[in-house]
């Protein structure tokens, strides 16, 4: 029987030592990475039985309904592992901008050698 | 003068305690997120300067050039830092699958309630 972590049909999220994992949000149709988090059992609980993004705020050290103030949530179409359970994908559809500067995603800047950043 | 961490053209990347900065690799046409893995300062470096996806192995403690042994390199086509510079794409080219099981992305599979998964 083949039942490795690759292969297994049960979900184990390794947390790290924080009881933390990081989360990847994607738009749905797009494909588009909007934003990078971190979530804990309880809000990866929350996502899945709530349909909408939850995280876990590490400068709050408080669960984060994403949007629950400003309106931006993310409704949940998909979320995803990894081969080695230690990763996430939220596939989303995002409401209004996925980045607290008001764009629509975080990743605005490519990075150059010799660190310059320049706007996509 | 508006030079925050957001808007800043200067390259300032935020390690974790451990000197790592998580990394998406993103297939740069589909958009596919392919994995997650970790940089430190000179995994960015040596990508940065050679055009090939480097990565820091946390299990093997060294610098992980991907596809070195496999062939299964990532051409970078762009780098993309986040807005407060803690987190990176590298939007590839893959060469062959992107994961170690075999398959063209490491997530392969979708997480339900309850704590199953199901292949996408």
């Amino acid at each position: 029987m083949t039942d490795t972590i690759e292969e297994t049909a049960e979900f184990t999220p390794r947390f790290n030592d924080a009881g933390l994992i990081p989360v990847v949000a994607q738009d749905h149709v797009t494909g588009e990475v909007l934003m990078v988090a971190w979530a804990n059992q309880l809000a990866l609980d929350e996502t899945l039985s709530s349909g909408e993004a939850h995280y876990w705020s590490r400068s709050r050290a408080e669960l984060w309904h994403k949007g629950a103030t400003s309106g931006h949530t993310q409704k949940i179409v998909q979320v995803l592992t990894d081969c080695d359970q230690d990763t996430m994908i939220y596939r989303v559809e995002q409401a209004g901008p996925a980045c607290h500067t008001g764009r629509p995603t975080c990743f605005y800047r490519e990075v150059h050698e010799g660190g310059t950043l320049t706007p996509m």
